[in-house]
Order: C-alpha cells, then sequence, then structure tokens
C-alpha cells in the first residue's frame, strides 16, 4: 500500500503558477482489536502495521513482555489488527479510561506523572556511552532516510540506534505512531534495549519520554525541541534526553554523563 | 503562570561548549469536568484555558452551540477547569468511547470519514474570497506572533483571520490545542465565521480538517504539509486549503475558487 497519495496542486511561487500531481502523506485508519474486542483506531502511516500495534500495546501496558503475545494479525487493506494475548487483559472500558484521562484525572502535574510513569524502573546511568559526533552521525543518518518527509513534508521518523548507527528506521504521519513503531519492533525481536539510544525528527514529549523510558532506552535524541515535563521525568527516570541536533549542534538537557565530549567541556 | 520553564542546558556547537539556562516549553496537564464529572486530561500550554476547554467541547459535540453553555470556571493552578451545560450531556464513558476509536470502529477511511464528519454541513462555495496577497500577509503575520515558538521551538500557533489580518492568536505545545483555542474563541464571543480563515504553523490532519469544517471557517492556511485525508474531507466539505505557505510560496489543493489570483493563472 503506497505510503502517499498523488493531489493535484496548484502551486504558486509569487506571480508564477505550476500545476502539478504533488506527494501528499496518507493518513490511514488502523483499528486494533486484543481477544476480539476493539480497542482504539490509531490513524497512521499505513506501514508494519504489527510494529505499530505492538509497540501501541507495550507502550499502554497491554503487552508487557513478549510471553504476553500469542499472535497477531494483520489485513493490511481494510486497516485492521487482530492481537490476540497469551492471558486474558483487562476490558477495553478500563484501558479507555486510563487512556482517555492519561492520568488519574486530577489535573496536577504529579499526579500524571505518577500513573503514566508509574512502573517504570529508572534506568542505570553507568554503561551506554556515545560521543558527541556518533549523536550527529546519527541525527544526519536518520535524516538522510526519510524520504516519506522529503517527499511529502508530513511524516516524522524514529529510528533504533546503536551509538554507531541506525539499527531500525521508521516513518509516519503520527510522531507517537513512528516511536511506537520503533518500540513494536524491539518488542517483537526481542532486542535488548540498555545500550540503544532512540533518535526522531520530532519534539520529545512527555509522551515520547515515557515510552522511551518504558522501553528502556536510556537516551533519546530529537531534532527539535523537548518540553519541561519530558525533561522532569528524563531527570527522575535516568533518560539522557540530546535535543535540536542539527548540523553541529548539540544541546543536551539531561543526564550528559552519558556523553563523551572529549575533553570540549 | 509562564509558557515555559528554564532548563539547565549543555549547548555544544562544533567544539565550544555553552552552559546556559533555556527557555523550554511547558507541558501541562488540565483536567476538564462537564457537569461535575471528569470527561479529560488535556497536556497543553496554560494559558486560554476557557478557550481551549469551550474549543476542545465544541469540537468533540459536547457543545454545540452558545446556548449549550452555562458557566465556565477555571482554576488555573491547579489545572482544573469545571463546564456547567444548559441540558445534560450523555455520560462521559459514552464520550470516551467515541473519542478514543475516533470513530465506528470498522477501521474503513469511509466509516473514520462519516463518524468523525458526520453532521457538518458542507460550506457554501461563494461568498468568502481571499487573494494569494492575504494568505502571504497572513502566514507572516502569524509567524511574527509566534513568540512561545521563537524562544522554545517547541510550540504551534493558530490564529482567527479575515482576509485583512488577525483577530485572534494562540500558542500551544498541541497542534490540535493551538486550534481548539482558536475555535473557543469564537465559540465564547459568537464570532461569525462563513467569512473567516483559520492559518496555522503545524500541519493539516484530518482532525484539524474536522475542527475547522465543524467551525464553519471556509479555509485552512498552513505553513506545513496536508494529508490525504485532509484534503479529501476538505474536497467534500467545501474547505479551501493552502498549505507551505513560505515566504512567496503558496500550495492550493482543494476549493481554489475562493483565491483570487489576479490572473497568476
Amino acid at each position: 500500500m503506497s505510503l502517499f497519495s498523488l493531489v493535484q496542486t496548484k502551486k504558486y511561487c509569487g506571480e508564477r503558477l505550476e500545476i502539478c500531481r504533488d506527494e501528499v502523506v496518507r493518513e490511514f485508519p488502523v483499528t486494533v482489536f486484543v481477544n476480539d474486542e476493539e480497542l482504539a483506531t490509531l490513524v497512521c502511516t499505513p506501514d508494519s502495521l504489527e510494529e505499530l500495534a505492538a509497540g501501541f500495546l507495550y507502550g499502554e501496558g497491554i503487552l508487557s513482555g513478549p510471553g504476553d503475545l500469542k499472535n497477531i494479525k494483520v489485513n493490511h487493506q481494510d486497516g485492521l489488527v487482530w492481537v490476540e494475548t497469551a492471558t486474558p487483559v483487562p476490558a477495553a472500558g478500563n484501558f479507555l479510561k486510563r487512556y482517555i484521562t492519561t492520568c488519574c484525572g486530577k489535573g496536577r502535574a504529579s499526579f500524571y506523572f505518577v500513573n503514566d510513569a508509574r512502573g517504570i524502573k529508572p534506568l542505570e546511568t553507568e554503561g551506554f556511552k556515545i560521543t558527541l559526533e556518533n549523536i550527529r552521525s546519527l541525527m544526519a543518518a536518520l535524516e538522510a532516510r526519510a524520504g516519506l518527509f522529503r517527499s511529502t513534508g508530513g511524516a516524522h521518523g524514529a529510528a533504533l540506534c546503536s551509538p554507531e548507527g541506525i539499527i531500525a528506521f521508521y516513518e509516519d504521519v503520527g510522531r507517537h505512531n513512528a516511536v511506537d513503531k520503533v518500540a513494536g519492533h524491539c518488542f517483537l525481536k526481542g532486542i535488548p534495549l540498555s545500550d540503544k539510544a532512540v533518535a526522531l525528527t520530532g519534539r520529545v514529549s512527555s509522551e515520547i519520554l515515557i515510552k522511551a523510558a518504558r522501553m528502556g532506552v536510556p537516551m533519546i535524541i530529537s531534532r527539535s525541541a523537548p518540553t519541561d515535563l519530558a525533561l522532569q521525568l528524563a531527570g527522575e527516570l535516568g533518560v539522557t534526553v540530546a535535543g535540536f541536533v542539527r548540523g553541529n549542534r548539540v544541546n543536551l538537557y539531561t543526564h550528559p554523563e552519558r556523553v563523551i565530549t572529549h575533553g570540549c567541556d
């Protein structure tokens, strides 16, 4: 299934008009069923739907380890994913309540943190090391692979990385979906993550931070800005955040002890 | 309440290190109660919470006209908004179900459209006119006002516009929230919208398109890309979409008959 549509476009540049068929990113609804119960519809780029569904369910705590997944079946044409779990999961109604409120609903930042970040073990700050040059190279590699963004301007890229290079790369019209696809890839392949980073083109919001911390990834590398909530969580959960990685610029916000700077500082 | 936090940052540019306190966009959870029942928690930029709540509830179909709103009360400190409606609304449980699935859940684009776009009357394509120069000026004005984006790189701007200029402008860490604040402003002030446009810095997804069409706004002007689903809906619902409005570039995707091009074509 194509990841973009061709759409007739009138392009004006100053007084000049060019009429062309332009590549526009697809936005495709995919419904996820868990044990034959409809759980959620995700609007996404229609590829890697196994990874998307697994990563989404992992991020939501419905799948917590490889043993939880019995079977996953995708109908790409109609945008349907059926997931069978090894043991029963809470009813969709409970999930939905949790999902929409994102928190226990007291509307205070601390509760928001506690609920979504609960059960996430702070990461060891020893072990994983990366150089500034690695960080810049990974972002350059991510940008080089972001073909859907280049052709449509409407997609986010995310990658699982070792310090030396990209291990898996996904693009999606949704920033969260791109990271969910990475998480799903790791979940389905059983990839150890304590020595990996997630690189992404989009912003680092609290939700992205929580996804990465739940995966056990010690570092997030982004081309874009972080939010204050994401950085607060990153500090508490032991995640290194590098933002605004563009050209030779790198901003380190949290846990810079993992980054080897060869005496720059 | 400040819209950004100051965060200690190690900024590397090549080999050079600068340690500074950087402005990072705030991400603040706000819980909306309707008739004392908790409905949803939105993670947002903590300003214009009346507008945000009203726009969100309007977009979700819980408020459909000015007569539906009896009272709205905000506790800015704790991020709580209480909305009282003139007549009872469906239980939050039903709302949540609708919200999370975004559709009747058959996972097909047509169902997705039908459900979320249902009840939206296609707009008259006569009446509202705008020039290419107006479109460029509105985007320039929007960019000039996007102070939170300039200082943090982590916010989206959205504005209600006449062809001649910006009427109301909002920024938010969430793309949807920025548009919800514009919608809430119009809802609370009872502003007629058939001769207005919504301009935004972010992408035009189907959800943004549906919000605008539900408001009755005949045109969306964006600095960024549209999705194919948004354009399909825009075509059906009579909304003019201009995308990639940058400098002297304007891409017209749907219903270009509203745009006066002074014989460029």
